[in-house]
């Protein structure tokens, strides 16, 4: 077991530890699906990959199309080891989120037909949208904490459409967004025109600063940021930059698929301790990601179940809710150029052009 | 409004923005109820409290008995600032905390049986437990996570009697609990014999160092610790030092009664700074608390309200889960002394010795 550990961090230069391979198996345990192995290790994806990997060539597992599986060894190591296949305890009427959106079922059914003709997701803005029920499952949840009802919204990147939802609740009093995809300013416009009501878009890459005239002009952000320290960084800060003041509310989602609980700690260090804004929820899978298009041209595909598009909805992430204070620091609202937002060893796309480096 | 805020600020030393008194009057505006009023606001009692007094001296409130509600100038205020009453999108199955304890109904069952003749709180040890559906959801909780199941687990201070729930759920290995009162020390044992499950009980007060027999011997702590830094910074350091290392667990709850968001920030940078852990999750009113009887003779009673015992659950606390890094912080495992760990001037009870002085 030493030997995978060893392997496996080396290669991914990912720190693992024994805990995480005993997830992986007990994930395997609970299912043959491979990517559900993926969603229910709540490992960073190269670090499952790797495992998996390892395992099988130890023998300890055998994988086959999409199927992955123990072996009697593999068994027999669970065995001794006493693991188990996780159980799941998660609340099935509001699938974990502690939400409900029973209240807002009629802006659900709206907005599911209004978004049927958006932008399909592409790679060269790392998009990736979610459910919709998660999407209105935010606006229950900016609702819940006060951060929407006759408030000043900005969303900083929105294929997820949250400014659509956001409208059509009626709760926001005025819905500001930032994209950097045209086809999506375009959508957000014309369903704006369309259902009559007022969505202010700006064409804008968010490694550029903030214009200046939303500067410090709203209670609540929300925003899905790219998941390394300098994409969290510079997302995160814009949304602070365009907050009032002590009392506002921002809102992003994070994943144990392309950030390890070291990037985690790391990143709530510099929100708490550089930003110096509260951390006041980590909801666990709040959000659900449809499977993209692009989704396995991204990645390694040095696996059989690698090179077949899943078939279930595995890419989940924790909704955070952050909160500032008095003393929350005022960010420069500067240009970053030069920083790679997107690509850390963690991210998915970092796989597809480095495996080969190491295997 | 800048007069009231100054107020409130310079005799609680808590700082005090506009949000906050936003936030007291919407919560008016949803419930005549004082402790209501409490509960919806989020924010320290002795901020609510002294804002409620400003408030009704300004005309804008009034309080008869156990019951608060808006003057016509304290309407028209709410009005002209657009302040609307919170709306809640908690999901009523779990209570909001995405955890379902459906599959241990008869755990419950059991559980509630076998508590009824429980020792009741006392001020001497900053008693007060929980419903006994969030002790079982905490089981439900760390169950969900993989925290538990074939686990060693530790409970520092036991009132909760989370370690008769957890040995009757058989999920854990080993259960230890440390507490400070020997009559919850005598219960469990008690109940560990008639049914017939090993708890290991210590009759430890934690300020003192831990038993180096179980130094580094757990994979899972839960603790409800006292909210003052240093009762923070100790019950969890006790705690972190009972774990075996990385991949592991600790779950604690924090309020927002007896802790300001300042204090939620500068307790996270404790923990993600100093002690090295990630947070993980922070479920918001997991735990619900049932009213303990030395309640009204612990706080400030300057106000009709404060002088009758409420009827509702209004104390409640955040749930979260850290777990431990490959780089997480060795805390020294020594004694502390001279530390008050139970009050500072959010704490419940300083209202109690020291509104008069300010009033």
């Amino acid at each position: 077991m030493e030997k995978i550990i060893d392997k496996v961090t080396s290669i991914t230069r990912i720190k693992v530890n024994k805990c995480d391979i005993q997830k992986i198996l007990a994930s395997i345990l609970r299912t043959r699906n491979f990517w559900g192995v993926l969603d229910l290790s709540n490992l960073p994806f190269n670090v499952v990959v790797q495992a998996v990997k390892e395992l099988e060539k130890n023998g300890l597992l055998k994988l086959s199309n999409s199927y992955i599986s123990l072996t009697k060894k593999g068994m027999e190591f669970c065995q001794r080891e006493k693991i188990t296949p996780p159980e799941s305890f998660t609340c099935p009427f509001c699938q974990g989120r502690g939400i409900s959106t029973e209240k807002l079922k009629d802006l659900l059914e709206r907005f599911k037909k209004i978004v049927k003709d958006r932008p399909e997701p592409i790679i060269q803005y790392d998009q990736g949208y979610v459910t919709e029920e998660s999407t209105i499952s935010r606006i229950a949840l900016m609702a819940d904490r006060g951060d929407i009802q006759g408030k000043d919204l900005i969303i900083l990147g929105d294929d997820d459409l949250v400014s659509i939802a956001a409208s059509l609740s009626t709760f926001p009093k005025r819905v500001v967004v930032l994209e950097v995809d045209q086809r999506l300013i375009d959508f957000i416009n014309s369903v704006a025109r369309s259902e009559g009501f007022e969505i202010e878009t700006y064409h804008h890459d968010l490694k550029n600063k903030l214009p200046e005239n939303l500067v410090s002009n709203f209670d609540t952000f929300l925003t899905d940021p790219p998941e390394t320290i300098a994409g969290l960084e510079v997302f995160i800060g814009r949304g602070l930059t365009a907050l009032k003041g002590a009392g506002s509310a921002g809102y992003f989602g994070l994943t144990l698929i392309e950030s390890s609980l070291k990037k985690w700690q790391e990143f709530e260090k510099i929100l708490v301790g550089n930003f110096k804004v509260a951390v006041t929820d980590i909801i666990r899978d709040f959000n659900t990601y449809l499977n993209w298009d692009y989704l396995l041209e991204s990645i390694r595909n040095d696996l059989p179940p690698l090179k077949r598009k899943p078939k279930i909805n595995w890419y989940r992430s924790s909704m955070f809710r952050i909160e500032t204070l008095e003393d929350t620091s005022i960010i420069p609202n500067e240009d970053v150029s030069g920083k790679d937002l997107y690509v850390d060893r963690e991210a998915l796309i970092y796989t597809k052009e480095r495996w080969r480096d190491v295997d």
